[in-house]
């Protein structure tokens, strides 16, 4: 009996599925994904995949819930089809900044979204950084827990920036830019902000050193950019040169990428885990993760370990 | 300990919701319902709701996929804010004409739906008119199944119409028809189709005599409206009076509306399971289940017999 | 590792369970199955299945407890006993006329034996001509679920009928009538009936045309046989000739087969996925449906496509 | 809102559910019980059990897998119907002797039994002497395991027997034999035996001192009586007056009672948790139980401690 | 029916068990907890607890693999005891920083002691300061996640602190210390450091200005000491006064006391979240968490909102 | 695809699992344990394990809590770093003393532990010589249990003891000593004991005849050895020689060994399931389970009948 393995791509992202089947050497599978007028989703497999291992490619981005239903359709029919195992591939888990209760009477819906993509009959997630790493735990079937980090932090060696400052817009998340840091031996500072609503942040202070430095702002994705341009207008203030954005996951909500066409960000950096439509900046600088993740499916179909893939053992 | 009743509205249908509260004299409960600039939903219930048995109401119309998400966040948000139960009406249960594999490597949609409400945290389903009955047994949670035949059938019989003809639409749906027949006491007529694809249909012959009788078409749904005209055009043929059609659930998916006013359609009834845009034509009539629904939840914190609420004992 | 194909019988159809075994060129594996003097049963492989993929052949046919208890009681044993899978055929699924609540407080008898079955260590079910298909949605374990519609189709061809008209015995079922009218191209008839209790009809009338017709009655199983000679009268007292009765299930309860030995009914056909005693009327005929069982364990096995066993791919 | 109790009798034991209920002073609830000509089980509560606590009586007693699906599927329709509880009383627990694999690939049939009901919808176990107390542990669901040995124990201290000898017919059994014995104040013995095949068995030697005493010989259930039988010989060879033989559980299948209505037993005590038919010898005595279930029963809807209605606290 | 409340402790904290029931009024459970020669652990309720909302008080402290087992053990206990429900207060829950994979081939403990603490039988869980509040999301049981930061900050309030700066010893947990400082309204710093090995690190540098400043060091747990004792040396050298040492948890593990007793601590801050031995440091002062957990306990039992313990919403 | 199998040991037992290696000419598989200050177990696989089939190596003995724990530990990492499928050899199951209620309101914690273990994501268990058989039907997972007996009663068959008697210690455990006096072809006999507390035991009589004889007590573990003592000393009353002692499993918990090195104790003869400190007394005898183990360890992984391994059918 030979398992044969399957890669199904979802609506997200089929161009970075396409890439990873070109990277694997294997075709893209037939998949038909249609609405009918009542909005519902229809998926028929066009070829058998019984005792096959399935992969199918869906990242959580816009719009998000489409995506996400899309996805659990897949994965019930996939099931049903006596695919061997269902392994999805979510190069960006959306819903992952509600990984918590800040407020009484709010839902964790990161676990919800874990618990629900399990019941449909998922065996394996691949996904790539995280917004909060404890979301692994939400699961109970293997997590490969990808990062784009040392895709980033190789890139930016090449740019060879003069006097650069590692910043972390936000205290919350200090340790991937303490992280970078120390990938590429700079020194780092944080933003001080006041949260007075949801999606708004008002900058109070910046602890750190960044005056006369480049500033290479990390994130682990870009929403509407507001906070972006906060932070780079709170740096320019402070004497900062020209910023550097960074953030594996582009989600560019709203008019994010008018908003960072912005006078004061040199580059903005971020990978292909969701697709970027086609109408974008010029300061826009996109990596692409699919040699990562065509290595770690390779991985995991044939053995080995997927921490062979990154310089850093805390995948 | 008294464990109170509180009902809270999704985005589907909030009038529905009030009428209610209304008939049960229970305030609408306040739930904040937003989205981000992402698109990912944001639920926060704004008063405790510990030891309370939640009612959510949503029905799972167009946008189906939203409204599905939604209705999975709020009931993941109730469980973690520690209600005693939580109880789902679901008016209009979307994706129920996907309850079986009609072709290989489909999904049963239903089914996962079913699962996955179950899975957030749902303790009980309160429906009408479901596609499927047997989508019932999809739950293991108890499922009180409601019907409006009887609404509608005191409409009709208000409407003293001069020889009437039940005409069920699709051979496959005919026992509804026969329900009806024999609540009117009518005979009843079967259109015979071919479906070449999906979300087309050819009518081949008419089973049953329609001749210079007013057909009463009952459906449990009203999607796109086309099967409705193709077989209201065919009954004309075939020496039909102007038709009355009838459908518990007035989806109206895409020009429906506009397709339905039809010079030999008299009249349309439906409920108000799906909130219907303003925007109506004329002859279209619509009965409220709120106290169906009303009673119904009644008897769920009370006690009693929901049968009570129907005079065919198959509910 | 090599996975060994082991088939073991229940006690309810050991014939075509040989059958199957014949067809794959596999070997009937040695299972002991006998009962205590209190009625308990004992099961016991004799033969190690550890790490095998072992096929129970039992249909829920007469004595149906019994049977049902026996192949429950074989799926433990064959878990405990290691084996890597364990699927079962059930060419013959009883209790799933219990799919739905038709009254208050009654069970969904299909669904619990759905959850049991897989709760005592089913991996895959195979079943045949489901009287319900949203039955393979109370399962979330992959069901294949096959059709004798082929088979008795050609059947009927090769009988060269004159005029035949294809009737459903049943507003309720007129969808499996219209498929095969489709198959054979011929008209079809609706008998309409009302229900005063259980296992009682009485037809009201027909619609669709019968008079001098050759009726083919179509079923998924005949049980007491009383519905079917009701329904054979109907259509002689309005003209019809002798009837043809198909059936993929011949449950036969009772003295049906006694009572179908009838003088308006030319021919019987029903498969073998129920065992049928030695004494049957002449008029019956049995088609096997072991050819398609066999094909569809061997693709199961070493994959493939279940659907290139039907003309039909609503499977 | 109030929790109502109802009480409702399966097949198996009507008289003893009347007896409860009327110590309970609560009216016996109404089920209909019926079989299809198919052998099909139809279940249907006769009143509105909504929010009720509900208790089924049902001993796993001939026939033992009619009345073990019977209890499946009133459990199933309770759960439907929204019982707030569904408590099963199972005064004796059948296949309970297969608490563990004795031989290589047998089932454990009694871990099959309890995942079963639990999966069917089951919340609480009362029962009595489990034949292996390790089965209370099968259970996930709170077991309440009740003893009838006081009210043996009860009754022999009445018969002022003169020099009694507790036998254990079985090694693997000797500590009920031992807890008799204590509560007795008796000496006791043992018999040796081989076991050539299952429902046979050649005792080998016994040890202890049976000559010129009176044998009470303790079981837990009396099965086809043969075992008893050899035994009640074996003791006489050895010099013992007539026996009394005791057990919880009559299950007399076959000819039991006629094979122990047998010279050397002077009388037989058993309960009334199975139904014994009316043609009963003479020298049998049968104790009831239904206090001490009733007043489980009070004390699982009041509150309170089971502890309490036994002198061992081993319960 | 009238459910009671009855409150039990586990080995760990005795003292705050009776604290919390002191303040409810409530007198303290009687359970037997020892432990046989072999180290295995016996638990017995001494009274009876059927029906009742048990609340089990364990903290995950040192010995935390015995604490954790008796916790265990306690829920099954209670489970077939037949407890309404089995409510856990964990004031420290240990293992919570092993959430999340920091390496590849590691567990993430913190999930599976959720997973196993809900198989157990826990209902509900109340805990305070986790030391990642994602752990929340690893239960689907409800959480009340309490904080003793208003504690906390009123005690810091009370001391009249002059010229404070709030110090994060460590760049992933800046958003406490950032919270803190916005209670405070003082400004916060942050120290950079690399770890060379687990419980070892090497502060490399400060950012924020705590020249002349008395430094409030918070953390959610003192564990060894040693970070501790390194930051405020590397404060020191940096020019500021005697640091105050705050954290909810004091776990003082090894020799921590006697290493805390520093002349640049002015004070450490804990709360008896965990057992703190009497052989104490002058320096320490304990604040208590008791009547928070009374009062969440009341708020459980009767029914409101537990965020209105705090003023901050986020819970 | 290969999958691979790799072995590794919890800190119960390394001596056991480098001999089951050996025998298997397996690697020991390359795992780091440790222990964190706080007590916290710290477990790393060094070595990929993705795909492959992983063996864990613990006995459940001294210290039990900490060894269940790092169990439970293991097994989670196991689980998360992709193994096809965890195994866990137990070769001693501590807490099956615990496998029943004996009072009310305990636990039944080898149920507990049994749950716990699956929970963590173990996917089968071998063990040895389970306390109660029932605890096999604990497990849903399959379960292979060994036995040690063929190797006790060859060893007894070396020494060639003169007339023999073969004695169980307890009224409740004579079935084992029945199987070993079949084994033997030996009489047997039982001493008939109180238990007036935990840990203690009166005899109160012998039954069998044990004078001049050479008894042979088997039990299936010593623990504190004050039992086998009583016994010991009870047959010495009874004119019986030096005793041998035999029990799968030496747990020798507190000063037993010291206990045990008695005059009228010939032999102690246990396996090495259970870790034995160096310094023993010289009447110690260990014989080695590890060829069975590896023996039991290949069939799974190839295929075959572990039964095949014993004399007697029942495992």
């Amino acid at each position: 009996m030979q398992h044969k393995l399957r890669i199904f791509s979802g609506s997200s992202n089929p161009v970075l599925t396409e890439k990873i089947c070109d990277m694997l050497g294997a075709e893209l599978g037939s998949v038909k994904l249609s609405r009918f007028k009542s909005g519902e989703i229809y998926v028929n497999y066009e070829e058998s995949i019984r005792n096959c291992d399935v992969f199918l490619v869906q990242s959580l981005s816009h719009p998000i819930n489409e995506l996400f239903v899309e996805l659990l359709v897949m994965i019930d029919a996939a099931k049903r089809a006596s695919a061997r195992t269902v392994n999805i591939i979510v190069p960006y888990y959306g819903y992952a900044r509600q990984e918590r209760k800040s407020a009484p009477r709010e839902p964790i819906t990161a676990k919800m979204v874990a618990d629900v993509l399990t019941t449909a009959g998922a065996n394996r997630v691949i996904t790539v950084d995280l917004h909060a790493p404890a979301i692994q735990g939400f699961f109970n079937i293997p997590v490969d827990h990808l990062t784009a980090l040392d895709l980033i932090s190789g890139h930016l060696k090449s740019l060879q920036i003069d006097r650069p400052v590692i910043v972390s817009p936000d205290a919350g998340r200090a340790s991937t830019a303490e992280k970078l840091a120390n990938h590429l031996d700079s020194p780092f500072a944080i933003m001080i902000k006041k949260r007075p609503a949801h999606n708004e942040s008002v900058i109070t202070h910046v602890i750190g050193d960044v005056k006369g430095r480049t500033p290479i702002i990390i994130e682990d994705l870009i929403d509407t950019g507001s906070t972006i341009v906060n932070v780079v207008e709170g740096l320019k203030e402070r004497g900062a040169s020209e910023a550097i954005v960074c953030a594996t996951h582009g989600l560019f909500s709203g008019d994010a990428l008018q908003r960072l066409d912005h006078p004061h960000i040199r580059e903005i950096v971020v990978t292909d885990s969701i697709a970027i439509p086609e109408a974008r900046p010029e300061n826009l600088h996109i990596l692409t993760i699919a040699p990562m993740l065509a290595r770690a499916t390779r991985i995991i179909i044939e053995g080995g370990s997927i921490a062979t893939l990154f310089k850093d053992a805390g995948v």
